[in-house]
């Protein structure tokens, strides 16, 4: 038999930025259309296994992405002494759903995403995220647009609230979840040692600034606002995340605690450690001065949008 | 909704030299898969619309197949002026096989390509080529080795053969289907006015070679050997074929009689004509000069292998 | 030593459309840069040699520059008995003006090119294009628009004009130099036995428009119109050009009389040829009916406009 | 002025793996060629500034090259008390030199490469990485093969020595520098107090085994043994480095006496600090799982090999 070509063959592109391409080789297409929000493809290849790329971009690889919500789930829900009841804004794959549920204590677990259409196609194309979550008795699914859901929640409804939204792109529809005012309504659903956790962007020397603008808002309204961050290989860049809390503090708790916690709740993670979990909040001077310099306050009047 | 950015998304790529490499965008991929002898890419693009990569590389486009496979049949159907029997190897799509049953005169056409899965692969994904013409009450079907069928033909067997096979590329299955042996054989089983045509790769200013040799050999064997090329712009080369005649010189046709037979034969083409006829035999200088001086002979014991 | 993937190092990337990509490796940029009307990029290629890439677009290959060149150049010039006085218009690489002065009866050559910044680029870095051409006693080099250069230029100024302009691109410089009111004034500087001929664009299935328009509004203003074409390898399509006549019909021509003029006027050509005359403007099918069916009229107030 | 298309223009590829390439947009290529022992592409690039590719991968960006180098060396320096005289293997760019210069006790730091040519075009060309320090009083380069410069090297000839080579890639020149023999001899050419740093390739969660491999040889010389790592952007992925001692351990340093360290040093750095120091040698299960499973032994008659 021939040798095809090297670089012959089928490959996806994500276009990082005008000046960055990256292209990934794929054995097959597992899905590809338009959802009434976004473009979806779905591939399968040799590098990074299963692949999720949204409107062009990849957004989650079944390679690494424990790394990404197991950052955003558990630093979170540790703070916390016993996690009851807990909103997922966004995170239409489920696996911030499944690592949610691992927590014993979670009672419910709702999960608002707006696009019904690409939840439905993660739940056929991507068990390896979701593992049956959405199935789960514990958990709620609701579609529909977040803001409007946080509004019409009950004061002190949830312990704790993540965001694993996509950042705020031109055009997109979580432009509107970053604000200040929705963050002061938020934050009365809280219950009053709640805590809120963001997926926060990047954290490179060169685009930290809606980290910084995050954790600037944040600060308006909760006491306690921290950044940590987690290095996802397929992403390609060092990732920020903000967590924003009325009573604990993530840096508070002794690695006795902490080590205690994760042993008790019988977590069991790839990533994220007891050890690990103080080294995650520790950050690079180039970060620490961007995160005090680069943000500015976003609200309804003046929201934070990505140039695509 | 977002835009996705302009260079994301699927494409496919044509590693068409080590130096040159084509990326077509795709909609969707039909079919990607591994025969017994080759890669198999069909896909969807916006483009050429669906297009056929064997072992990475682009065999045939919806957009122009009509220029190729009208230009390897009707210059040699046309100067035959009862064509009855045909034979043609390889020709997996059914295009060959299609434009050959229009001429009316052709009782059985009878098409031998090795790779059944193929043709198959053609006869499910590619209904714009073939046009069920694998089904027509006419046409016959083999699949094996074409030089082992040939050699296993009776004397005078076929008015007329084509050879719509791949280059003989390294490790290929075609390498031993250009020979002078296979060709003195081949003469044999032509009628004594038959015709023999053969696609014969690339007639740029740099790789004439395997036309030059082509038309080498066939010289040792038929009185009559003329060159004629087309312009397929989805190889992105002008391209190369072989007539060689026992009798009858696709030259020595006067227009008039050309225009006779297209018209009684009742056909209908886009890009061939009879006046088209006569231009598609006429040469460029650096052509002529590669045919005469490039070429050798190619033999069992000194075949023509591309490097991949 | 260590073996560099294959696919690693220096590449240009044409997009030839939204669609398709071409890569071309690279050995070295010789200049890169912005003049006040164009994008340049002027390259070394292990493939095609050096090549110009205006606007991102390939322009000229070292490698086959000379198939376009001789198709605009001879065809018109040979069917003219004794052309004098020659005007081209565009033509900045210098070989369209290199193929002219080859006619020996040409006394002068006037080329108009917009660009100075741009012929300067060639003539430093592209000498195998204009072979000194640029300092001939019989060249005169003009730079600015050559639309109001030959709106100023006396009546019956040229027994040839070229058109060796970009397409007419969205924005770009050549937009007002296709229309009908320009050819009428154009033809008055033409000697009443005077030609003109024009580079006119893709030939190919899909995109003939901007040559059947063409046809279109020279047969407004010039009693012979004929439309030929090439295969330039490096602009990945087949070539169209548009010969408008006050008195020579290309097609007039004795094959006899062809080879004289050839002999007489000593050419040494590596495309064209006295034989090759005639099949350039037999043209398939496909092309004559969208010659016929897709041209409308090009005027200063309709003018034709490439969408990028 | 026309648009150039998005992606048309000047790019350099890396081919990270046959499954992933990066395509990088440039502007302008400073330098391509090959020295004796690889391909050299010096590029600017309008993401990460200047760039260097060595054999058609990355290298060393100016955008984000502070955070492998400062990496590569504070931590190591500043668990040492006092360190003065440093050798660096390898460190073609001068920028592990720069840094190492900063520490004041530094009385000579010998730079030993097998390039001459890479570092005179590093000289050249990357002022931003070097600063001059090529011919600081303090600095001496040797050309030559590390090993046999360190075999050649009295007992206690260094207080640190730092490991900037390329993995030991296939047919590279690194191969015979990672093995136990070799470190044996290393070892006593450092001080009873001495320590030993090298970069150990990438951790993340796919291809630690390099790394694992290395710190598993380390462990047969060396008392302690620690892994640490940063995550560099343009690198794509977390990066490992092994920290090889005598007498200090770097996680034994009190926050007080490490800032204590850097403040006397006057030390002004983007990525390291004081307080991420310990968070460096924080490791996720991933990464230390791999660390413990997945090395072997590496030694002369047994090396490790990437494979291109």
């Amino acid at each position: 038999m021939l040798l095809t070509p090297m670089a012959s063959g089928l490959w996806i592109v994500d276009q990082h930025t005008d000046h960055l391409h990256f292209h990934y080789r794929i054995d097959a297409v597992l899905y590809t259309g338009t959802t009434a929000y976004q473009r979806v493809d779905i591939v399968r290849t040799p590098l990074l296994g299963k692949v999720l790329f949204l409107d062009g971009r990849i957004q989650s690889a079944e390679f690494d992405e424990f790394i990404y919500h197991e950052s955003l789930v558990h630093p979170a829900l540790l703070t916390h002494p016993r996690p009851k009841r807990v909103l997922i804004m966004g995170g239409g794959e489920g696996a911030t759903l499944r690592e949610v549920l691992r927590h014993p204590s979670v009672e419910h677990a709702v999960m608002v995403d707006i696009d019904r259409e690409l939840v439905e196609l993660c739940e056929r194309f991507l068990p390896e995220w979701h593992q049956g979550c959405f199935h789960h008795p514990r958990a709620v699914l609701h579609y529909g647009d977040a803001r409007a859901f946080v509004e019409g929640s009950p004061d002190s409804a949830y312990d704790l609230i993540l965001s694993d939204l996509t950042e705020p792109l031109e055009g997109g529809p979580s432009v509107m979840l970053f604000t200040v005012e929705f963050y002061h309504r938020l934050a009365q659903t809280l219950s009053p040692d709640g805590l809120f956790v963001a997926q926060a962007g990047s954290a490179d020397p060169f685009y930290p600034d809606f980290a910084a603008s995050l954790k600037r808002t944040l600060e308006e309204v909760f006491p306690i606002v921290r950044v940590f961050w987690a290095f996802v290989p397929s992403f390609q860049l060092p990732w920020a995340f903000v967590l924003a809390s009325k009573r604990y503090d993530p840096l508070a708790l002794s690695g006795e605690e902490l080590h205690h916690r994760y042993r008790e709740r019988k977590l069991q993670t790839r990533y994220y450690s007891a050890q690990l979990h103080p080294a995650m909040f520790a950050l690079p001077p180039y970060l620490e001065n961007a995160l005090r310099e680069r943000g500015s306050l976003i609200s309804d009047h003046s929201t934070f949008v990505w140039k695509a």
